[in-house]
């Protein structure tokens, strides 16, 4: 059985305060247990015409769906999720089951 | 020093051979050793407002941008690629230098 996944891709508006805000995860995703782990990135525009302005990705592994759940209603997470919401110009939201096709050796 | 990621979010047209494409995903991954890991999920709709339509996150892993540059041009990929973007409706890539703040254990 896989982990669960959550994935953020968002573009942040104009100004925003974008490294306080990474920080920010950063420090909420060491203060939650049920995320199992956590990886970010920015992209690189490598192909720029399909990455459609969206420029970030927030990925977080939970052990499974009731960790993911834990996680959505844990007040901190609800507390920085409006800081968040504010800074933010576009946002897709995935949450699913991984499957692991080639797993990291 | 993180890996290098190569993430696509994707809406599949109506009708779209989604298992098959995804099978062929699979065994394009198998083929090509640039490709250190490979997982996908299908959204679950736990915030479906915010998934604004796109059903399917495909995120693979490379050591190293360079990896990833040699998998973008490998002629097996520029194939699939083609039948691919056939099947669909919407997407968004983003490609990044992962940041791992909280490591798997």
């Amino acid at each position: 059985m896989g982990d669960f996944k959550h994935l953020v891709i968002a573009k942040f508006k104009e100004g925003a305060a974008v490294e306080e805000i990474v920080k920010g995860m950063e420090k909420l995703v060491a203060e939650i247990d049920a995320v199992k782990s956590f990886e970010w990135g920015q992209d690189l525009e490598s192909q720029e015409m399909l990455r459609q302005g969206f420029t970030h990705a927030f990925l977080m592994t939970f052990n499974n769906q009731g960790d993911f759940t834990a996680f959505l209603s844990h007040p901190n997470h609800v507390e920085f999720s409006t800081t968040f919401s504010a800074a933010i110009e576009k946002i897709v939201l995935l949450d699913f089951p991984a499957v692991p096709v080639k797993p990291p050796k």
